[in-house]
């Protein structure tokens, strides 16, 4: 049996169970919830389950295989940013496509999920196609987590506070844990393993590191809390000039999803509104939050290269950590030792810039992260909201340093004298 | 039997049958409709469902009944503009309102009418009260024929053009009926009979008209294409100011809802996409563009108040016109005859302002129309999408010169020298 | 000697006297204040020099006389709004226009008033040259309104509230006058006399007016304080709906140039930086204001008829008002009488909408007025920078009901029952 | 003699030199010009100049040797950007403010001059105050080269296009040199001289670089027709997402400053309009343009740090190059040989961060950098417009990807397999 064959085995069941997980996160959501575009950059539920079908329409099926469209009009309704492909319908107006309806949106997946089935079961696959499958699958956990942070920004915006998925239980406690010291030197980064990645992190190349420190875990919503009293939104002298812009052009005063009344905290979670857990990595803060935090507690955000060597170090990284398919949806208090993937989303001080050996794929792929690498912070580790088999040490991330809808903290760094 | 009791069995049966033509606007609607808001001006068909339900709530319900609140979060979610009542979701989060979800909101119809119909049946009704009651029915019947033409708005900007409601059997024939002339003097204007009817038509008074000749009926497609053919877009000294930046800076070249394929005009209407009729009249115009079309023609628009004198005039106005109620939901071709009341709005050239007797009452209901009486025009006759008990010869409705998602006409006039 | 001889010589020393009056409000200024657009509506005073001047050039010296241009590029630069003339510099690009500098608009300005005179003292002028300089001499007076007005929002909003034109000596008292009562019946309206008048005045008309009482004189600082001080500004029952978003989008609280210091009012006049005179009319209020006013007090603002047929009643109406030759430039207080022309323009409840008769003048010309016959309101009457012989009893001004850089005021009316 | 009184004589000298060119750079301007900000990143020259002088008076003066200000709302008017010392005009009022009026900014200017002269005169200087006057001077000198570019966009944006200074004669010659070739490993990145260094650029540290390619000189107006002609304008895949969306709402299609006529282009300098030179470097592109040109031509932008590391490798780096002090204010085309100072900055693709061991200085001092250490792009070398004694190999400028008003250019870097 060689290893063709094998793969496209592996790659059939793969492709089932991380098609069913994204109906599973569904589970929790109201036929109304489906159309729901509260911000442009928040797209309808809906609209992620037709678009993260479309690509293995047209990449695989039509473009492989030959088939025709299961409607003349998805590519042009559910096409997201694909220049080279054709016009597409703005982005502003996705919300407003009440038509096609969820039953036949439904029947699309179906549909592409039987041919992808038979295709695959069928066909001896060739390097380009299993990596089209891959990044076909990587997309659709991409959009997993988008549909989770969708969902909350569309429930945690309306004054009903609804509850998408009920709580768990918690872990209580909570053990600060020294820093990690890295000595200076060259260092490899950047994915060189067998299995898939993306563009962006692959290359893998030498940068050089002077010696820093590294908290082990992410910052609280109790330590976030003393950044507030001692009137972190109020300073200037402790944010970018961008960000202390944004601060007051939108009245920013807590992490998105805090409510105070009464002079308590609550947080909006997909478990509903309660009051804020203490113990909780503080999340859904922007890069200027985090970048600002840093500052008042006199140390700085680590590189996204620091991060990569520090998460290497640390033999204990394990799969235990809290992501998607947990189901609990929210950050979880860390018991004592390292974390640095699930839970939250990092922020670094890097751009998201090319690696220097970076060269954008050939025709439509390429567009899928390349022409991204402007005005964007690298993210790292995944979150809670994250598939656990979709993320990687090597995985990077990015928003615009604004952005804070998605599940994202606060991990400090130092120099060492 | 005093004529109270009267009143309150007839008001009851009307109360019914006017609920229950909504639900039968929405019988055409899909799930996935309810919840859309393409365009601020637009409210989603679930929002008018509620907005409605929550106007007998709260001015009858729990003002007048001192009944408790259905669910206390609505009035907050379902008011629209009425200031003194309190706070309320902004109007451009109303699409985002994915919660309650549309089975609480037929709830919530249900309970109000049960309750309204227990209320009506027991209590002897003051003034007060029935003019209340029949403000809201009124209020519901002004937001059937919104229903109407935000359905249309959403499915008329669906790349799929969805047919809402199948085609009828049209008339096709027209025949040109010459203008009405009308002697110049002094004229009453304004609502003073015994029903109902909304404080911005009442309290009649005296115009000094001088001679006028108006046309029988208004302006066709056919005689809008010469228009259009004539270059009418493209000639600044036919338009307002205003109406000439809106031309350029929105591209019109065309009524709302029409497309052109291959030089052949199609007209998408809740009937589906299909081939202009020539014969209809040209509806959803701006009044920017009523007033370019008037000037190119060497004609002008009427006032509100040569529209209604001359309506007067006319003795065979009837009941047969094209109302909501017939189902058709687009205008037809008119017959021999004059034909002022439904079909299409008609634009006139008078600003939305207050009649010389004009007092706002006090209290929230003072809101209703008074205080949007700047910066708006006024249209009469209702159309196609008016309930037809709803229409009065004295009826203002207003809109904003650029506006044209209602179906608005056009009927010229001209000075008699 | 004929009429036609008669005038010419008659305007040429009318040219030459209006021209130089403009030079004399220059005065005050500073080289720098010359190139000033601080807000879209506000333009350069260079520019004004030059647009004046470019209206004769091109309607007498170009069209008529068959010059040719003194600078091929000023059409471009110097044409406001007449689309029918050509391409032109944007509005908001006149603040940029550093070049032509100073000297040469100057030179620009002698150039034109030399060739005119020499046309005009040469030309045995038809009537529509004649009709043409007289335009073009009101249209002069118009903007040297508007030179003053643009001046005071320039130097009014820079932080040293510098002196434009020293203080005169003020009345300092002010008797309360009964108002005037009007009977109802049909009035004329609209000017049909020999001398110059807009097209937007004329065609004299009939219309119907109900009994009504109109205030003898305009409303003070002091009775508008006390309007704020009863929470005027916090209450939207006495606002229109985009009077009550304008005032909270802006964070209005008082008239423009109002500015309080521990609790005294102070407010900038071209004459500087001095407390508020609780005698002087108020001014610098938006329509919007003038509306919520009015229904604080339980009155209304008169309609433009009203205005014009009160006003003819007042035999003593005199030339003795304060006018922009006065060279005070800021509202004085009123001795007992009536006053209706000077001092302060009037809001009135009428929007401006042509007259039964209005034809739009051919060519470029008719846009002078026309065009601009959408969403803005009437007012009456003239103010402290007008130009006396620039008034009329039936001069219809216009702005838009939010806009208040121009000296406008408060004037009451009420129906008698 | 200490060396702290030798500096003193020192920095005196060197203050009125560099004083005296900024007097020197606006001998070109017309009273006219000196008001004018076309868009908000431009400011008015008389903007610039109370602005070094405030730093001078702030600072020293008033700071350091207890002086009363010149006039106390000065630094209300002239600070920038320090939100430390207090309020300040916004940024988009910059060109509106026409008082304080030119003579009176000249005054200031010789106010401050004189007593900053005395001052030097009579202080023992401690490391501090020299510091602060070091950077006054190069603040000033940063100012020297915005002048110089903020004058070219508002002579340049006017219809006239106006000669700023009379060209002069220009090499005709250009010859092809190739590239240079770097092998990789650890680099020493920053200053770490005696002199005076901005922040952004101090603390030295080492980076690891991978060998490469870079060109000895920058891409040529010949060149850049070339991707203009291939359609470089209009073909997505060579564009940054956000930099094709800046293309398409923009209709860009040439560098600014550019014209097409009759399909030869012509370009605006200093030295008014003239054919384009083609041996020239091009400027005025974004770093979107230099990017997308980059890709087209199969290679990429340089790091910063590739860069400067191949700056130091040219033994003949020399004074003899084009900056602000030849007057010449434009590019100039180049003989044989490494051109990496003067001409033309030239953007690189690295984002604009802190150094490893950046601190930001305490005080309002600290924001004159580090607060603008995101979404910006770095670019190195300095232009035409750049004081020769103010760049430095290791000197770091930045702006937005897409802004383009500097004399920015295009340097090429490839990956050396």
């Amino acid at each position: 049996m060689d290893k063709t064959q094998e793969s496209l085995a592996g790659i059939a069941e793969k492709f089932q169970r991380i098609r069913q997980f994204t109906s599973t996160i569904c589970e929790g959501l109201q036929p109304d919830d489906y159309n729901a575009q509260p911000v442009l950059f928040v797209s309808p539920p809906k609209w992620h389950l037709a678009h993260t079908t479309w690509f293995f329409e047209e990449f695989i099926l039509v473009r492989k295989a030959g088939r025709r469209y299961f409607n003349e009009s998805y590519p042009y309704l559910f096409n997201s940013y694909y220049d080279l492909i054709g016009d597409r319908v703005t982005r502003d107006s996705r919300g407003t496509l009440t038509r096609p309806i969820l039953k036949d949106i439904l029947e699309y997946r179906s549909y592409v999920e039987n041919e992808m089935l038979e295709y695959l079961s069928k066909t001896e696959a060739d390097d380009d196609t299993r990596a089209l499958v891959e990044l076909g699958l990587n997309h659709e956990q991409q959009h997993q987590e988008l549909l989770l942070t969708d969902i909350k920004f569309i429930l945690g915006h309306n004054p009903l506070t609804p509850v998408f998925r009920k709580s768990q239980h918690l872990p209580s406690e909570k053990k600060v844990a020294p820093g990690i010291e890295v000595p200076g030197g060259v260092y490899k980064i950047g994915y060189d393993g067998e299995g898939f990645s993306f563009d962006n992190e692959s290359g893998a190349h030498s940068v050089f590191l002077h010696d820093y420190r590294i908290d082990r875990d992410t910052v609280t919503n109790a330590e976030y809390i003393r950044f507030i009293h001692d009137n972190g939104y109020e300073r200037p002298e402790l944010w970018l000039a961008d960000g202390w812009d944004w601060v007051k052009n939108h009245k920013i005063n807590a992490p998105m999803y805090w409510q105070k009344k009464d002079d308590v905290y609550f947080r909006y979670g997909l478990n509903g509104l309660s009051r804020l857990n203490l113990l909780e990595p503080v999340s859904h803060v922007s890069f200027f939050e985090a970048d600002a935090y840093a500052r008042w507690k006199g140390k700085r955000l680590p590189t996204e290269f620091e991060w990569e060597v520090a998460c290497r170090t640390q033999a204990e990284l394990s799969a235990s950590e809290n992501f998607a398919e947990n189901g609990h949806y929210e950050p979880v208090p860390h018991d004592q030792g390292a974390h640095f993937l699930g839970n939250v989303w990092e922020w670094t001080n890097s751009a998201y810039l090319p690696y220097p050996f970076y060269k954008k794929p050939e025709g439509a792929v390429g567009e899928y992260n390349g022409k991204f690498m402007i005005n964007q912070m690298v993210l790292r580790g995944g979150s809670c909201a994250t598939p656990k088999d979709h993320i990687r040490i090597t995985y990077r991330n990015f928003f615009h340093p604004e952005e804070r809808w998605q599940f994202s903290g606060i991990r400090l760094a130092e120099h060492i004298h």
